[in-house]
């Protein structure tokens, strides 16, 4: 389906010198090569730049054909092919397809569709694109990017840069800091969960809180971010939030911290700094994650975490007759445990009889 | 970050003698202060109001600066400030917020922006917003607040009051009833998941009921309720659904159940009457739920629950390497049970040697 | 609620002879009879078709008083009114259900209230609904049905007669093939979540890939499927895919394969052809599953499946109590297995005593 694929998006070209410059890299081999395009190392042309971050695939380096590859010191001596030599290949590769690939800003103005309200606050470099609404008192700031169909509530702050890339949702009084990233159908400040049970009718709590999202933080796809019910719901600086994420009101996310897709976040728990959260996790309410915190996908987190370190929970794959007979027995388990406490006891009357 | 915050939302100034009159509550203390707010124990000032509705939280509330406090019978002794006695004061929190805050309603209108077929009925006290798209036959009752970019489809039913704050669609032939609140970026009325396998192949199944929510509904972000096959899906009077909920075809939730972030409901399972599902549950298709029953978060309901009562299932986390081995015993259970069971006859044997 | 509803959807009315003669089946009965809606056993009546799947139901299939069932050779005998003999009646009842209720297609045409570039390319014979908005180089073929406030991107493709119902976002360059189905608020063509930690910060790396989907594919409601690192993310034809499923870089979803509601599937993982994934299910990245694999819902997958057949794994629900203790007792399984090994060791000492 491929074969006659355009894409619109292009790399810039840049000498490899000008590569490692960027990066601050030494290069082995041609520095005057230009480089129009990034690729993994077995598919890498002429022209195009790779890169060595698992040496695993060290056969693979070997063989590659690309123009100049991204590795350690270490790696250096078996790269065929120039060589730009760097600590962290993977992160250098990030900054490396950040410089062909930027971004793409829209030419600065309101397109004619938008409907933005007259007290609302745009900056003269922002973009405003087709079917976005805009409420009034909201401040949209310099080379802020407000995709198609986006819906900019009352008296909500977009920082500079920040881009929306469609059909984005953020409710009245919300901030979002700079360079924000934020991917469509991505709901922020939406209200908490807050029902009152009287005498077996829930009564709404009236969510007074915002969402406020610090600087160089990226959203995912169709992920929600609840309003607080009094205090804020707080993401900090450099927060990665992948796809499908529940975030309820109150919670914290500590700076820099990596939330995989699906993953669900309960009230008021609060994440620390440079955790990574894997994918469909599951946090209880009201608890409090450690820094540097790793928790494996699919986890259910009950209690909070006072120590760094990784953490899992759940049970294997199976054949489906092995796993119903595993199940059925995970009932037993607490029998079982007493039986054996009864089989130590009688063993050792045998062992030691009187 | 939020020094400057000037909040688009503020309170109306209530007495204490008019919030504990909206009430039926009994005051203690300063009956004509005033109220412009609410906030929490600790944070709480004069003319602001707050609640105590956990115990093991009274130190705060002995410490408490607040203008007022919501508090028990039991409790009242402890206030050291105005007490305003209540049976339950979380709900009657819920209650003075909502006087306090109340829902601001637009001004009745539609919006310039907004694409309102010809044949749409909307009431002279409606407020469809910017961006809005209602199509034909649709039915916009008294004071329905449509939000920018939702769109209503064909013969759809948006009764008293309801409100979509923005981005919500509502596909065809779908009945809202009155006073429901429905948030950002959730779906309703997209098809089942009907499909038959043929020879290996799936042939889609055309979904041709509805869905039909009752009365007081409150729905989250990004949630998705699939109408019926042939019949509807039902979401009772009172109900209360979280954000990126699932709710499959012909699936019926009871009045005044209430149902946490995330959580799945497969096709044709009827969930009772004032039932609780934690976050992230998941419920296998055509069980029945009784009504009173409590799912405790990120649990797997495989049949059906008869009795009212609690209800769990999953593993508890633990430190990486733990789990790993937790986890790989698990799949040893069937045999380590046989084990037990041959130890038993052995010592059975020993015991009384014939 | 639902006493005065009068459906949008009315079927188109045919005779039995007509349907038997679209599924190419045998009548027993009165052919001439003519059907104009569906309905349940229990609840058909004269003019309405039927249909047993399953054996169980037969005493329904016996009291019926549809005007005609769609029922296997085998159950012909017992059916009170008109049969229709196929050999596969719930695909026999989606086909002729299709065939009664088509899909509608909009008289085509552009909204005036659309907002479509100049250079996107529109075939004459698609609808663009009210608020849709198309950017550049996007290419609508013949018949295609872009909903409502849908967002199309530069560069992309859409099939022919393929629908996207409303409040659909696809990014640029991303194609989708013929006769696809997607309901509201999906996103196709979000950034992959692709961060490489450069001491302790994250770095973007951009997504240069695609999303690349295939014929007759149906896609629900919330569901979010990211574009490729480098190359592109692939759904292959006729799969179906169900609501609030992530769809994460670079995975290949094999032909007819049916996922879900939920389900995640992480980063680079290959699921085969002809597989069924149920709902809340978790993949772990860089898995391949193969062909014609079964996976009961909320499974857990860490590691690639080689082989056909059905897997599961997970716990069952237990009243609360009893679930806390299973749940502690399984963090002291590998312990547990231990002492059964000690207990066979001593008693095997006991056994033969030198």
């Amino acid at each position: 389906m491929a074969d006659s694929f355009q894409p619109s998006i292009k790399a810039t070209t840049y000498s490899v010198a000008q590569i490692a410059e960027h990066l601050k890299a030494r290069v082995i081999g041609d520095e005057s090569q230009m480089i129009s395009a990034v690729n993994s190392l077995p598919e890498a042309q002429t022209g195009e730049l790779s890169f060595l971050s698992d040496k695993r695939l060290l056969p693979q380096l070997k063989a590659t054909q690309a123009g100049a590859v991204l590795v350690t010191e270490k790696m250096a001596e078996h790269c065929p092919v120039t060589a730009i030599v760097v600590d962290n290949p993977y992160a250098a590769y990030a900054r490396a397809a950040g410089l062909l690939y930027p971004q793409r800003f829209h030419i600065p103005g309101i397109h004619p569709s938008a409907i933005v309200d007259d007290k609302a606050s745009i900056d003269i470099t922002a973009w405003i694109g087709p079917g976005a609404v805009v409420e009034a008192d909201a401040v949209i700031e310099a080379d802020a990017q407000i995709g198609p169909n986006c819906v900019i509530g009352k008296n909500v702050r977009i920082g500079k840069r920040t881009t929306l890339v469609a059909s984005v949702t953020i409710n009245y009084d919300c901030e979002l800091g700079e360079r924000n990233l934020v991917h469509p159908g991505t709901v922020i400040g939406s209200d908490g969960f807050g029902q009152a049970n009287d005498n077996g009718k829930w009564v709404k709590i009236p969510q007074l809180g915002r969402v406020i999202i610090g600087d160089d933080v990226e959203i995912g796809a169709n992920t929600a971010i609840d309003r607080g019910a009094i205090k804020d719901t707080i993401i900090e600086d450099g927060v990665r939030l992948d796809n499908l994420i529940q975030i309820a009101h109150n919670v914290r996310i500590g700076a820099h911290s990596v939330i995989a897709g699906q993953t669900g976040i309960s009230g008021s728990t609060h994440i620390g700094k440079q955790c990574m959260l894997g994918g469909t996790v599951a946090l209880a309410g009201h608890l409090t994650i450690a820094d540097n915190v790793m928790i494996a996908g699919r986890s259910e987190v009950r209690q909070s975490i006072e120590k760094p370190g990784a953490y899992g929970s759940g049970t294997p794959l199976e054949p489906m007759k092995k796993w119903l007979k595993s199940s059925a027995r995970f009932k037993q388990l607490d029998e079982m445990s007493k039986r054996i406490s009864e089989l130590e006891k009688k063993l050792a009357q045998l062992d030691s009889p009187s």
